[in-house]
């Protein structure tokens, strides 16, 4: 059930970014071509597709606002490109495809993140909503992404480079780095669909744990994953020396902590609609994801 | 006079700003340092200026809307930090200090500027304003900033690096790098003090010949003006082997060119009230500067 509706909404999304990123001029064309090759190599559009299930829980119908959906996979694919250049995380490949800056040097590479990032907000704040619940949106995914998360947590990433952290900080770093910008996606809808305060103090706790799922598993399949099914080399946490949940609990350890987490999620929407069944099933589905 | 109104703008924002720039834990303590670092180095704070005297020469008081005029100032240090960095124009010094990745490294510099440019969206949107209102002016400064100019600039810019240029494509880097953040900043305003349509799209060409004054004038400085007062070295456009309309047109000519502009400017805002008396002077006010 949760790959077609990922399917689905990958689809609605998709053409959406292709409309958005068409250069306005030929001037523009080397710009667009770098965010078209890290935007448009086929990822999975979970932010979007938490976006559009999260309003659906909320009795909305989520496609009028594909825009404002389209932007958050915008955010996030500039997060990735940045992580990846040469002073970050330094990586090759990504998304089944070779780094931004592998194909279009550093300076397009930063210049592409900065443009789909700035590029978002336009986006959203030109989605047809109404104003008060948008600017709500906007204001909550600006400091997700940025200094109250994602960015928040880069930073904390990098200063903990090569040190071994203690499970408090790396709850901070996952919170931030992952959950953050679920949270965006999450939170966003629930404005947008102009969800009740109640509904919003849950689904802010919701994606916390999604978020926490997410990483536990991605590190999990940073040391058992499938390199070609994950579109980039597996191992980099070993050879970074990187504290993750894998390495405190072992992998097995912390597939059951991510289990644990995920039924809390999943209680936590028990008495929603059956419109909510899409974010009630999320969790179990990030346990037993393969890529 | 345009002194004096600088000063007293500039010190209202940087009261702003600082209170804006404040961690919000221990944990983000280094990012807003190197965000600080940046922001707090004593610009002359012009697009927060331009944004407060237009929305006073359309008949509002600016200052109920500092924090939008605060988070201008950002948007241009977050592209100062990010042209900086040593992929780009690879610079060791601005505003009088070791740039950001020289006292923070690239990774870090990298995360400010992104912090900035996020962070500035957050607090556009949280500003006390009208919603729809509001809506337009973050829609307007995210594309100016972005892929409708200052990025578009800037890649246009790096993509030119060590060939000559013609006049057409100079007059679009131009407008686009420097142009398109002060049309965000005075448009906005405009925005925000409901100003009539004729108002706005005057006031779109005038921040354009705007921009192209401060290039011109930078340009020349580049050249003929005092490091010391310019807080970073001269001679970077010779050393880069940069067309500019100093190389073009000679310094004298480039002054007599941007002269003519400001007479264009002005005239534009010649039958506007007294309260448009510090755009009107603006122009010539930029053909004079030293810094």
């Amino acid at each position: 059930m949760i790959n077609e509706y990922l399917q689905k909404t990958a689809a609605m999304v998709e053409k959406q970014l292709q409309d958005i990123l068409t250069a306005p001029s030929p001037r523009e064309e080397t710009l667009f071509a770098a965010m078209r090759h890290s935007v448009l190599a086929g990822g999975k559009r979970l932010r979007p597709a938490l976006f559009l299930a999260t309003m659906e829980a909320c009795g909305k119908v989520g496609a009028a606002y594909l825009p404002f959906a389209a932007a958050l996979e915008m955010i996030h694919t500039y997060s990735l490109i940045h992580d990846d250049l040469p002073a970050m995380d330094n990586d090759d490949w990504r998304r089944g495809r070779p780094t931004c800056h592998k194909v279009y040097g550093e300076a397009n590479a930063i210049l592409a993140g900065d443009a789909l990032l700035t590029h978002a907000f336009a986006v959203m704040a030109e989605t047809p909503a109404p104003a008060r619940p948008l600017l709500q949106a906007i204001a909550w995914t600006a400091r997700q992404a940025g200094v109250d998360g994602m960015v928040a947590g880069q930073a904390a990433d990098v200063a903990a480079a090569g040190q071994e952290i203690g499970r408090d900080l790396l709850r901070y770093i996952d919170r931030q780095k992952t959950g953050a910008l679920f949270s965006a996606s999450i939170v966003s809808g629930a404005y947008l669909a102009e969800a009740r305060e109640d509904q919003i103090e849950t689904l802010k706790r919701y994606s916390d744990l999604l978020g926490y799922i997410f990483q536990i598993t991605d590190d999990v399949l940073d040391i058992q994953g499938d390199a070609a099914l994950l579109g980039k080399p597996t191992g980099s946490d070993a050879k970074n020396a990187k504290t993750t949940y894998a390495t405190l609990l072992g992998c097995e350890g912390a597939m059951a902590y991510a289990r644990e987490l995920a039924g809390e999620a999943r209680r936590l929407l028990l008495d929603w609609p059956e419109e909510a069944a899409v974010l009630r099933e999320m969790p179990a589905f990030f346990c037993q994801r393969r890529k």
